[in-house]
């Protein structure tokens, strides 16, 4: 079986929940195949700044779960409202235009919505 | 083609998000046509009540959204948990028996949801 | 007309919130069916613990709803992070090994999602 899931996250203070949230999902999977997007607005498009000092530790995290195939997107309205530049981005970071457009788009194409 | 997303809000703190979200969804659905509603429960309905004051500029933003067809779904059990009557709701605000079954219902008919 | 809808909580906080709005779900379906599950991770597993003084009076609450053929499931990498151990589940909870796998898989099921 193969899942999709987008998970969503506007407020800093949960990235530590959606990112262990997420590996437990991989670690559960089994045989079961998962696909699973991660995206930010809001204040929490913050993390994806490529700066250890930033990122708390969240950095490592999201670097572990890319590597196990997550993807990561950002919303390019919340890093205009929060400064934030593309080039300033964790590299495995996609700048998407809106990300709530990419929340219902996701949902159309029947991927499950979480929010942590 | 046509997108259609459900809203759901039960926090006053997070009517801005939630207005700001969907003014950005609009404005990148380009010539995608969006069917938007917002459901709010909790003490998210007093923001509905239909004086300045009360409102904080919230007002202004739902009706430029409501005049480019966004909707306004009020919970009946909310509004009677916080003293709210049909008089004192915002002229173009619906309001609903439950608000939970209209978010299980929308679903149903494949809209989309969304938790700012 | 039959509902599936399942509710994630994740915060102690929500626990009145979540069963206030499962409560007036039923209500209101009048002669539709519903099927309800609650989904929880994070620390709101806590309210889950077989025991009065925990519970805050939501354990009454949950039995009520449970009547009336609500399920509670809870996930078990926030059962162990929180030192919660099956024994001491409420009786009708059922674990589950990582909640959101259970939020995927229901979703995939058709269910509809909230998160309060």
């Amino acid at each position: 079986m193969e899942y999709k899931v987008i998970f969503h996250i506007d407020e800093n203070a949960k990235w530590p929940m959606v990112l262990g949230n997420i590996e437990n999902l991989l670690n559960a999977a089994g045989t079961d195949h998962i696909i699973a997007e991660v995206l930010a607005n809001g204040e929490a498009v913050l993390k994806y700044k490529d700066t250890a000092e930033d990122s708390g530790g969240s950095a490592a995290a999201m670097i572990s779960l890319h590597e196990k195939g997550v993807t990561f997107a950002a919303c390019q309205n919340a890093m205009r409202a929060n400064g934030l530049t593309k080039d300033e981005l964790l590299g495995f970071v996609t700048p998407v235009p809106a990300g709530v457009m990419e929340l219902v788009k996701r949902q159309a194409q029947g991927y499950g919505y979480i929010k942590p």
